[in-house]
């Protein structure tokens, strides 16, 4: 019994085909077109899906479905999606379950990006042990998910917006327009645009020729990655400002949550890893109430597919997805 | 059937009777000893519910059981209090519960104080609506009480908070010791010790003279309305930087939660009323993500006997406290 999961970026998609035990068999991974409308992404995702599926030996059709993660506002029911800002003419509506139904000739679900990978990580990652913990998607921008009692929290459909928590009233513009957001100072998007600013005056630093020697047009989490081990002094100090916001920010969602477990994954956390979510466990300390009884501090355990198997899980009913805890 | 509540603060004891549709129908109300230890603040509340017993014509023997909300870490099981630090010589543990059931002659059950007034609120006060909200209680400090799908939710035990969410990294310091929490600015003890500061360095103020005139030797909420009706320059200064870090604080708690209300209670919040309650509104405003989809906003419903209300719900079981729901 195989399913497919889509994990739907801003950068990237990845697709992955799982067995019944949540091992991921087959995987494909492509660049999210930054071009055209939701169908030209729909298009590259159905390619991604039908690709990994022939990696098994197989075609997409005969999947038992699959699901998608995707950022934006999803109507789960409808398996459409609004405003994903961060996607090519996706300003709109958009029918992608039903678009990708037909095209890969299997039901499709679809959930939010930032909750399928929490969920993903509660039911067969680093969050296993925990009944309640926070998720924060350290990438682009920083995601939050929350699970409380074991339930995934939605709020009234908008809750987890972790990167939007204050940490610095009055302090550096967000890429929401917003000021002093945590994701003003630890997103990926809002430290490329400070990095070419500070190049642009004259800081010293090797982030836009590592850039250039790896054909990218943006600073990924692996340009960061490569500066940081080059000591490159403009990436050391703003990947140091973020793990401060970082730590200001989640300490300041545990204070208010006291939950068991945090849980950092998203493009930058899963690269960076075990000694970077020290750091941040390091950073929170000055800011925890309750600082003799921080929460556990884990890297997402599903890693970079996190956000696909999760997805996946979409396509099981609820009394599936207990079972797959049992795992 | 009556019952008791007390609310244990750490300006004033605050005891009341109710009937059993959870009206008031006697109370009592006493400052906090300053001095002695924990002894001495039972015996103050001890004899403060006893009064509110004789106004009805009864004792507090005759009581079907009493309830306190108490600040410090509550054992609700041993009915004990550990580190109220807001009291006199309350570093240690005391047996609250059992002392007053002892003195009182009827069970007396002990919770936290932010959350038995969360509890009135969502039961029997401004929350009743609602299934998910935030209490926000304006006093000495900034407490908060969470509530999902019509539950408390206290975390580890530790939950709510939301006045030590760090609005201002490496802002003012906090009563707790941390930097840029949002009591920092918005706590009243806080305010009192910028206050004091500010008018040694010259700032005009009549906050002291009316302290003074008033018998006063602190700056009570009835304190800062005085100055704020005179339009005291440093008063109103003061206050609108509260108002401008609680609209922070708090849109950072609902971009996390995305609860459908939030209530505002506790001493200044109850005082100042539903003014200031829309002024609050409007300082969130900058700060929600979802701006187009804010959350209710409201003054606690039972006002200054919300947390003794509170505590008298405790007394009830699981089905009562449901029912008085539907009271």
């Amino acid at each position: 019994m195989l399913r497919g999961g889509i994990d739907l970026g801003g950068t990237k998609i990845q697709a992955v085909v799982v067995d019944s035990k949540w091992n991921v068999v087959g995987q494909a991974r492509r660049p999210t077109p930054t071009k055209g409308g939701p169908e030209d992404v729909a298009e590259h995702m159905s390619e991604a899906l039908k690709e990994a599926a022939q990696a098994v030996g197989t075609e997409s059709g005969a999947l038992r479905g699959a699901g998608v993660g995707s950022p934006g506002d999803v109507d789960t029911e409808a398996g459409t999606v609004t405003q994903a800002r961060n996607l090519p003419g996706w300003d709109g509506t958009f029918e992608l379950g039903p678009w990708l139904s037909d095209s890969l000739g299997t039901p499709v679900a679809v959930g939010n990006d930032v909750g399928v990978a929490t969920l993903a990580e509660v039911k067969l990652g680093a969050g296993r042990p925990y009944d309640s913990l926070i998720g924060v998607f350290w990438g682009t921008g920083v995601g939050g998910g929350i699970v409380l009692n074991g339930e995934p929290w939605h709020g009234r459909g908008a809750a987890g917006e972790i990167g939007h928590m204050v940490i610095k009233k009055d302090g550096a513009r967000c890429t929401c327009g917003r000021r002093g957001c945590m994701e003003a100072y630890a997103g990926r998007a809002a430290m490329e645009i400070k990095a070419r600013e500070e190049h642009k005056n004259g800081a010293k630093t090797d982030l836009f020729k590592i850039m250039e020697k790896h054909g990218r047009d943006r600073l990924t989490s692996g340009i960061w990655g490569r500066a940081l081990k080059a000591k490159d002094p403009l990436a050391t100090k703003l990947i140091d400002r973020a793990i401060e916001a970082l730590g200001a920010g989640i300490a300041s969602a545990v204070n208010l949550l006291d939950v068991e477990a945090v849980i950092i994954g998203g493009g930058l956390g899963v690269r960076f890893g075990d000694p970077y979510v020290e750091r941040i466990a390091k950073a929170m300390k000055p800011h925890l109430f309750t600082d003799q009884n921080p929460p556990a501090m884990h890297v997402a355990g599903l890693g970079d597919f996190g956000g696909a198997v999760g997805a996946a899980l979409l396509t099981t009913n609820h009394k599936e997805a207990q079972a797959a805890k049992g795992k």
